[in-house]
């Protein structure tokens, strides 16, 4: 057999602090970022938005991709695109965070996509209200979850499934949940869901369905592999977990200066350096205070105004840089007290670590 | 001083095969590559092109931008955006590929971003003639390269400077360079090179200067850092090395049948199965055969008409999958005779590593 140089298959590979397997540098390659200076924007420009795809990305045809409205519905239905586009339109700017960012700095480290700080992006999405058309299709009386199945296939943990999720019914009369066919106004792209997809804002971006098929009413709990065996909090590998829903609470900065290509230092001449950054916590709760710490001090960054329910804040600080080698943190508190720890949360799969950004500085 | 858990900050990381260090899994978070499925579309999503940036990405406003012609000419000038755009267009679908892609297959593997396979891409770059412009400028007699420079700065091997590239007068000519401001029919995205950037059709991507603010005539050879200290072919580290050009010629297929999420297994039902890949050569270079390797033996691929100069060909292929596991392969020729090889070249930076690409697959 033929040896391939990028597939070794290893199901238990090395997860050693600060050294990757082939397989995590290969999801690495696959999934990609958000670039860290453009914190600076508003809105993430198209193509830099963070993007984590389980499964290949299928390419479907928006003139004939239908959306069925399955299950233990009353008055089930399917839709067109562009049937979904003659409803009422909503444009909605949106923090998604994977579930996983920040997995690389739990210790020790889970085989799975390596994210340090970079899954994260805000869209202005574009579509029509979920629960209008689950009223619409009338569920049952004994229907207490709503699922959302995309056209994504493929294997994880030896079990071939579709991408699917759920929500109860009483979430989606909570949530603000969107059925979108437009990001950032351009129709959807192949590799963000095109041409349909849900946003649940607020929740961690596993809950926001892509390349959506299919909504069904469920007379009990959904129980889909990415429902109850992945994205749960766990202590231990046969912990049944806590689901995980809402994000955590967080703050980013763009690191100041410019940087070395391979290494990634930070060099920042020094006098006043204006740093730059985004908070932003889960269920649309506003930000109350971000801090900087520079030198074992921390103190208190401006912080604009929440403009939309579910769209970071920005934050500014101004620095004087003196001469030395520095290491920035910054942390956010939500107006409902959660502040982000110094150190990673434990979670068996690395999952939410919202602990403070790190951002080593050298000043000339 | 707080522990960075991200930025170990090692000039001299481990490189041993299969085993990746922390900064070179940051590099691949921040760059970006195809998604390989995406290689049966004849031109690349927006978002999906593959992304190598040295430095950050500078945030600049078309609206003040300014290109500025200088050094040696007759007759310098600046342009705006607008000028730009009034001048004649045109739309061009280029295949352009990383100069490192295949860097982790090349073994002791040199300390940059670890690509695979997928930094490669094809848009449709709309812009303007850069020799006519050039010619408007006037060169005076002694003028030999013309130097672009990018708004993008920072360091490498310890060198400041912002992102430049030359052409000699002679390339220009043959060449078909354009100065662009659309990508896929919209203006050019930040990590694009917004407003402006060069595209040299049929070389390696380092040659298309992205952020471009400066063009220059020189009456000697330009030394800037990314021409003479980087993108070399070098067979050890202080070999002065030859400056890499023209893209090698290479082949890719879609990996077929489904992953597995974590370990990135294939699995494909047996039966016929369509093999769909792409193939390309520098310079516009036609492709004249593509084969399929298949059970140690190589079979020719349908290969499609080259449509555009710059741009890939398709090839497909009907594969009988039976039972088992497979490695496949492709190689492309093209019609000046050049192959791939089935091993990598040997470069001491893992430049053009343009071997037969491996597709492990486990048939059901």
């Amino acid at each position: 057999m033929i040896k391939n140089p990028f597939q070794p298959y290893s199901d238990k590979p090395t997860t050693v602090d600060g050294i990757y397997s082939q397989a995590e540098v290969g999801l690495a390659n696959r999934n990609s970022g958000i670039l860290l200076e453009t914190l600076a924007l508003d809105v993430t420009p198209t193509g830099v938005h963070y993007l984590l795809n389980h499964f290949d990305v299928p390419l479907l045809d928006a003139a004939t991709h239908r959306l069925e409205f399955s299950g233990s519905f009353k008055a089930p239905f399917e839709l067109s695109i562009a049937d979904i586009m003659a409803l009422p339109a909503e444009t909605m700017p949106v923090t998604m965070e994977c579930a996983g960012n920040g997995r690389a700095g739990v210790s020790p480290r889970s085989h799975s996509m390596p994210w340090m700080y970079e899954a994260v992006g805000t869209s202005e999405w574009t579509g029509t209200k979920l629960a209008p058309l689950i009223e619409q299709a009338c569920p049952d009386d004994d229907v207490v979850e709503i699922t959302f199945t995309g056209a994504d296939y493929g294997y994880d943990m030896g079990e071939p499934h579709f991408f699917g999720r759920s929500l109860t019914l009483a979430q989606i009369k909570e949530l603000d949940v969107l059925v979108v066919y437009a990001m950032n106004g351009a129709p959807l792209l192949p590799q963000h869901g095109a041409p349909l997809r849900i946003i649940v804002p607020g929740w961690y971006g596993m809950a926001s369905v892509k390349w959506l098929t299919r909504i069904e009413a469920l007379t009990k709990p959904y129980d889909g592999h990415q429902q109850v065996k992945t994205y749960q909090f766990r202590t231990h590998k046969d912990d049944v977990g806590i689901p995980i829903q809402e994000i955590r609470v967080k703050s980013l900065m763009v690191p100041p200066g410019v940087p070395d290509w391979s290494t990634r230092k930070r060099f920042v001449p020094s006098g006043e350096v204006d740093l730059i950054g985004r908070a932003w916590s889960g269920g649309g709760v506003p930000i109350e205070i971000v801090e900087v710490e520079i030198a074992n001090e921390w103190r208190t960054a401006i912080l604009s105004e929440k403009k939309d329910r579910y769209a970071w804040q920005k934050w500014t600080f101004s620095w004087q840089a003196e001469p030395g080698e520095h290491v920035l943190r910054c942390r956010a508190r939500d107006v409902n007290g959660n502040v982000q720890p110094l150190d990673p949360p434990w979670d068996q799969a690395g999952f939410a670590n919202n602990a403070a950004q790190c951002v080593h500085v050298f000043v000339k």
